[in-house]
């Protein structure tokens, strides 16, 4: 075609097209920024390491909710609507499993099915985890670099005031209404990062922790043993989930708030002092940026809300140059504490 | 509605409203004679030992092909074209699967997926196929009993040139090319009859063998020890599945020829010649009436092609009233051979 559309976000000569990125992410949000990281730097560049905590075997499929949703939006086959889920999808199995009495609280499409039962019957022949989802990725033409955290089982558990129940027993059949008090992730002790975990850290220039759940999506991925001393030689730059007092999707806020703590972008930091070197949040925190500052964490304030695709491509443009800009300004140092 | 449709099969005062009958079927053609039988007797009168020796674990699935095919078709949402299946099916789950690379030779519906994943969850859980298909009769409206043969897995293994291969693997995806020398049951010696099959046979004033296949739907229920010799007291009645030397449907004639036996209506009434008392063939073969007649196998020959609704309460109601002539005319008794 003789049309000659300007790519508003050239990848070259940027210095974005040389960086290594490892981003961590959980579900929605996480996902929406790695499309958008995905599209400003080079694909063979980018890895992201995603959470598995909230992994379990429901109808004897084992589902990993957030790879699944970090996959179908880089495949560009995620429900917008939903944010879980494929998009034109039906739901006959359910509805038919439903007409049979079974458990149809987990909502589960037929295309998605389908992904689920060659994972699982995969993982039954022995297989990990890494190499199934390194193998889909290629069959959905994913071209970045998708890890799960780890490919042993660690499991999410959520303590609350209704007892300690599976995350997705919470999180899904239980709507997040029990009110939480800890969390602890089963297994993550003696779980070793997934093939390649630990070899694409040691090569990256800066880790970006995604707007996703501290607690829940991103705890969980530190909690694999290597993972958090292996970001401690890298620069690490987040950005909030939590946009003027509230999340834009899941329960982080009220975690926080049932925690005891004012659920604001100031907690999420405070959340990751221990390996935080920058940090972005909303502009309507841009009040909390200054105190930030002033505890030698340089801070960005801009819109965060990622909507459209160009919301994703832009905020993840920003996320990376700002943080190539504090990089250049000093090096590395962790801080213990804000 | 003011119409006055005139039931062409009046239940009452016929005698067939007071016979109790079980019905042994496999697949299809079995699926549509106990259709019919259902349309002309009192449900609660009716019960149908269905093969389990073609079930397999394919995709973590339990699938039970034939307990399916009988109880979609007596639900009324068999699909008519395939003979397996459900109608206003989709596929999207096995096309989802096979762009990941899995196996998509044993095609399994949306819909149809739905009741593999309830019943594997509940076998998992402990609970006997024969209840759990009770539910799923009762879910789906079903009001005769269907009960898998036994609760107790029993494999059936086709012996051919190319190997020993399990039943679908056979059928399905080698299309029953290779040439078959002889089937073995695994697990039938210490398989014990489902839940209610003894004693239904007890109450059975009469046994129907619907015209399915002798050597791999009909032979693997006779191979559940006590079901041969629970038929030894009752009055048998077979329906040949071989029309004209060939099958409507399936590999049965291709395997009394592969087995040394030329395949016709007399080698089925043979087949079953220790526990025949009447044979009903198809017109085309009347010719074989005669010989079985001779032999002490009174033998009814009519349409037995059930290819429209009203053929199978047809075929259902000439079956019946033939069987209760003969047993009118002479007591059960056994024939060793014919």
């Amino acid at each position: 075609m003789a049309m000659s559309l300007k790519n508003p976000y050239p990848l070259s000569p940027s210095p974005l097209s040389s960086l290594h990125v490892v981003a961590l992410a959980g579900g929605v949000g996480g996902a929406r920024l790695v499309d958008g990281l995905a599209q400003v730097m080079p694909a063979q560049n980018l890895t992201v390491i995603v959470n598995t905590g909230d992994d379990f075997e429901h109808l004897g499929l084992h589902v990993c909710p957030d790879l699944d949703t970090v996959c179908y939006t880089l495949a560009g086959f995620a429900n917008p609507g939903t944010g879980w889920g494929r998009i034109d999808e039906t739901w006959h199995a359910l509805e038919s499993l439903a007409t049979l009495g079974g458990p149809d609280w987990f909502q589960l499409g037929d295309r998605d099915i389908g992904t689920h039962l060659e994972r699982t019957r995969r993982l039954k022949l022995g297989e990990r985890l890494s190499q199934i989802t390194r193998d889909f990725c290629n069959a959905w033409e994913v071209h970045l670099t998708v890890l799960p955290m780890s490919d042993d089982l660690v499991q999410t558990w959520v303590y609350t005031d209704e007892g300690v129940l599976p995350f997705q027993e919470y999180f899904v059949h239980r709507r997040c209404q029990p009110r939480v008090s800890g969390f602890s992730f089963e297994g993550a002790d003696h779980a070793q990062p997934a093939a390649g975990v630990m070899e694409t850290l040691g090569l990256a220039d800066m880790v970006v922790i995604c707007p996703s759940n501290p607690w829940v999506s991103i705890d969980p991925i530190l909690a694999v043993p290597g993972i958090k001393s292996g970001l401690g030689a890298k620069f690490v730059v987040a950005v909030s989930p939590i946009i003027g007092g509230q999340t834009v999707k899941g329960p982080a806020a009220k975690m926080y708030a049932e925690m005891g703590i004012e659920p604001s972008a100031l907690a999420v930091a405070q959340h990751y002092s221990e390996i935080l070197n920058a940090f972005v949040l909303d502009q309507i925190d841009a009040s909390q940026a200054a105190a930030l500052d002033d505890r030698g964490i340089p801070t960005l304030a801009t819109h965060t809300l990622m909507t459209s695709a160009d919301d994703r491509r832009r905020l993840a443009k920003e996320v990376l140059e700002f943080a190539v800009k504090i990089m250049g300004e000093k090096p590395p140092e962790r801080r213990k504490s804000i």
